[in-house]
């Protein structure tokens, strides 16, 4: 399948697992790559940028298909050091930089000058266009669906991919809602030349995460999400539980809410001691509304081959049934 | 281009004008059918059953099409005639019923029992099964995209499609943020066998609406729409103005609101005055997130000839690009 982003990243299908903390190791990055699709592993969950360079090297052992790093970028009271990492992710030869977060120019500016490719995630057409006259070469964009962080503009996919294929140049990539051939076909549809996943590719064998969270997302609906904090705009998208319910609950209390109302509830709620546990209601889980169409964990193999005769099934039978 | 709906509503192409209060009127609704969609009145557009009956008679001297009738069946202290409307449909020999707000199982089975096909429009899977346990012929599901009540569910076109086409032995109808050929490819990818709009017929020449309020759509950005009686659990999506930003201010202050609170704002802004004023910012105007991608006011025959090209390009392309 050619698309501009399967030209651009040199992989044989248009399928990138985005970024994901404490998911995006090198078993799931290397199970990605070697089923045609780009694998991302994320740099901050490595604890210092010497881990990341380890984790690139056990990465390339068990591919020697091309695989990518994201870097989120946020601005905080002690922020890791980003350039550091982005020096490991150039020094080590990694083809494809995916930047989230605010929009580093400085960064995407020494990525490309270094022969690294640039996909800028984010959640609007405007930061996208900002993004794009900063030189990325591609844009993933995050539609109201998607686990993490939507933003607080809640455009469905449906209307941002299109939008945003309309406006940008650079290739757009779909990212959000989309869990099998059918949302895939959607996304090129629409304009889009590539398709991002996160919560699906959680729900795959190789995703280091306890079969007990697998299972929640696969008897999760499309209805199992939260909003959470939103007050703060800040909002995150995540599986419904006993936590986040809580928190949604306290946000939405007449009167109003303050980051110290929830604090009890969410420090040390996040992250990676709920993923290794297992225990569902521990803690806040990332997931996308596309949770609803998730129902096996599958090799990554399996999946994405699925996928593409999916998607290649709906184009070959819509140019049939509509001619 | 033939799906089930196509089949089933006996029309060309699966494109059906949603109902819309004061909007769906003989004009509009001709033109609709006659270009090969389905044109849909709104039953309490009209004052009384007799005045429904006239319109229609009215539409059938501008089209020997089909074209159908919207009932919106709302729980209020003094509701209309629904029974006695309901009786016009049928008298008149009307084709098609979409029923909406309540799920009336007595209405399906008696316009079923008269000959008459009956869609149902909803916003939630669960709602559409129960709708299709009572008999209805199809379902038109309302992503979180669409302008008017989206629902409180929140779940984004590109899940809920799919979810319904899933699990729903009827056909379905993909509404909310769809306007052109691209949008129909995406949700026939998804599953659906049709597409419903309001938002972009409004957007069209012989919508019964002020050039101004037209000029408002098309100047709209797909982030130019704001939820209002979000605290009321009657959530409605309208145009981003004057009034919806200061009624979404009060819905948010701490404290919390009531209808009260807002009763000044909305009182008389709702309903036709805006519509036929052309006041942009004197009243609300129902607005789906597609405004983002409407930028004309074409006649309904070359909107639809347009749409359909472009989704059997889609089609085309992608079968050729991606066998």
């Amino acid at each position: 399948m050619k698309t501009r982003v399967t030209e651009l990243l040199g992989i044989r299908y248009p399928i990138i697992q985005g970024g994901m903390q404490w998911i995006g190791r090198a078993e799931l990055v290397a199970a990605v790559s070697n089923a045609g699709g780009l694998g991302v592993l994320t740099a901050l969950t490595q604890p210092t940028p010497e881990a990341l360079a380890d984790e690139i090297e056990r990465c390339r052992r068990m591919t020697d298909r091309p695989f990518g790093v994201n870097l989120t970028v946020l601005p905080t009271t002690t922020p890791p050091p980003y350039d550091k990492y982005l020096d490991v992710v150039i020094d080590c030869g990694v083809k494809v930089l995916e930047t989230a977060g605010s929009n580093p120019k400085e960064f995407i500016q020494k990525a490309r000058a270094a022969g690294v490719k640039v996909v800028h995630k984010c959640t609007s057409v405007r930061h996208a266009l900002s993004a794009e006259r900063n030189g990325v070469d591609a844009i993933s964009i995050d539609g109201f669906e998607c686990a993490g962080h939507p933003g607080e503009d809640d455009v469905g996919g449906l209307v941002l991919f299109a939008a945003a294929a309309r406006q940008l140049s650079v290739p757009v990539i779909a990212s959000g809602g989309i869990a099998d051939g059918r949302g895939m076909a959607a996304a090129l549809a629409l304009g889009a030349e590539g398709v991002n996943m996160g919560t699906r590719f959680c729900a795959t064998r190789k995703a280091p995460i306890h079969p007990n969270i697998k299972q929640a997302l696969l008897d999760a609906g499309e209805r199992d999400t939260n909003l959470i904090f939103r007050t703060m705009r800040n909002t995150g998208r995540v599986l419904k539980n006993a936590i986040s319910d809580e928190v949604v609950a306290t946000e939405r209390r007449p009167g109003g809410c303050e980051f110290k109302d929830i604090h009890h509830l969410v420090a040390g709620a996040r992250g990676r001691a709920t993923l290794e546990s297992g225990d569902v209601d521990g803690g806040l889980v990332w997931a996308s509304q596309v949770v609803g169409l998730i129902d096996d964990v599958p090799s990554c193999a399996e999946l994405i081959e699925r996928m593409v005769a999916e998607c290649r099934e709906v184009f070959r039978d819509g140019a049939l049934a509509f001619s």
